[in-house]
């Protein structure tokens, strides 16, 4: 009997609406995906037992048997401990407190299962075969623009998860001080002002105040985006203001860890020019004249794959 | 003939008016130590000579020749690129553009030379033998809260000099959006509002818009420090203003790396509670409360020798 080595991975992305997932090779192509209802409201066994089912699907779909799959890698939202695959809590999906993941989608799969933050997962993912894919990027950082402002730290090829393994919290970094009160207890953090949800709030804010605009009543993030690029000025001057905020917050992260590649995701880059030219230029404005800057800013290109990926690439190791 | 391990190392730190130098053992212990002053106004080649004579003289009072210590290691300040052990530029001594340190260093010792971000080699020596000392303590930042504010970040046992190799650059993080300018060309760095110079700054300021003082004209941190530490109220205030700016700072920092300890050095840990009992408050007051910070704040304890020995410490790698 010889020995073969195992050349498949399997990814899912645990998120409060969907589960998304798929089967990656070694390269990180894409073999099978899919995406299933969470059903998050039949509690967490139930939802241990669908990501079980979509990994056996896609695994099937894929003309794949157990032997060939080395291990499952599941991003979840909230504060996890990654050694242990215990979920601390998920604020979008009821009764997650202290849920043993990792041990329970082990018993559910009969297969090796590693659990990693969500953020992290989708930094990972498009630093492996996203927009940070060429070899030479070792060191990037996404910023992931969506309810909140998720995201992680690739360095030397590895992801950075800070001295508690709970990984870093990008959207929590202070960009006005005694700004706008964040969910989280401090005043002021960058997702207060460039998540997507920040600029349809914004939005919302100058409509009932009066300001002139082609806009009215409830508005969508993607409305503002798509009015600003119909010429509508406040829509604009709320893109800008969001973009120029988040343009503060990658000069300190260039302070902190002078990466080669900035990766802005979520729904918004769709925008194109009007957010990462902008960036570009807001960032250019703000950041130090020492040197020349070095670092470079691209937009994410995996989208909604992006998390399952990277999931899928940290659990490769 | 028996093979001896090398048990030594030399370390180096260079400054605009001092080099300061020891001889270290394996456990970080001081054998030797001293200072010369620099004379950069002699150029580089003077200086990399002076060098050398501190490094032989240090040796030849622990007792060691060349071929009991393994390396010498220099922290420099400045840009650099540490690979090529080459000085892009230091701006407080005349001609040291493009100098090739290592080289020279060598050249002029004929032993093996690491040079090193001066900042970097203190946050080192605080991990090493300072206030980061304690073996479970793997991840540690130090601000020095100086001239400007330097320091390092040790992520699991090591520096962490980003992408391009050149450190970090902690005292640019920007906390407050359209601040005050900083000779980098950004607003609002924190070496503005919490370094020991714009404690002494905003102090002058205070005196010459006729607010209420026991000081008066030219005032030193020292005296700003010992004032507030004898009750006058605007020193006091001085004094917290600058260091609710440096809690902002460290809320961010513990967002991004999550450390286990952040280090503070400088003369003004000096003043003891109304410098880190204060920090500890305008931290825990900042940042959030999701959960319960882990971080703890301590004092530097190795005062002017960090940066020698912590630049004997990475040249052992």
């Amino acid at each position: 009997m010889e020995y073969m080595a195992l050349r498949y991975t399997v990814g899912l992305d645990l998120g409060g609406t969907n589960i998304k997932g798929g089967v990656l090779d070694e390269g990180g192509g894409i073999v099978a995906k899919g995406m299933i209802k969470t059903e998050a409201e039949s509690g967490p066994g139930h939802v241990i037992g669908r990501l079980g089912m979509l990994a056996e699907r896609l695994m099937r779909e894929a003309g794949l048997g157990k032997e060939d799959v080395d291990k499952i890698g599941v991003g979840t939202p909230g504060p996890l401990d990654p050694a242990a695959g215990l979920v601390l809590s998920a604020p979008n999906m009821p009764g997650w407190k202290m849920i043993r993941l990792k041990d329970e989608l082990m018993g559910v799969t009969g297969m090796d299962v590693k659990v990693v933050n969500d953020g992290n997962a989708a930094a990972y993912g498009e630093y492996w075969t996203g927009s940070g894919r060429d070899e030479r990027v070792q060191h990037m950082i996404l910023l992931t623009l969506g309810t909140g402002i998720g995201g992680g730290v690739v360095i030397d090829g590895k992801i950075f998860s800070g001295a508690h393994g709970a990984g870093t919290e990008l959207g929590h970094m202070i960009v006005k001080p005694g700004g706008r009160p964040c969910g989280c207890g401090q005043l002021g953090c960058i997702e207060q002002y460039a998540s997507a949800t920040a600029f349809a709030r914004e939005a919302k804010r100058r409509i009932d105040a009066g300001e002139v605009t082609s806009l009215e009543g409830e508005v969508t993030t993607k409305d503002v985006f798509d009015a600003a690029a119909d010429g509508d000025a406040m829509s604009r001057a709320v893109i800008d203001r969001g973009i120029d905020y988040l343009g503060k917050a990658c000069v300190n992260l260039v302070r902190i860890f002078d990466p080669q590649v900035i990766v802005i995701g979520g729904g918004v880059i769709a925008a194109g020019e009007a957010v990462m030219g902008r960036l570009r230029r807001s960032f250019d404005d703000q950041t130090w004249t020492v040197r020349e800057e070095r670092v470079e800013f691209a937009a994410a290109t995996l989208g909604n794959d992006a998390g399952f990926i990277g999931a899928a690439g940290m659990a490769r190791g």
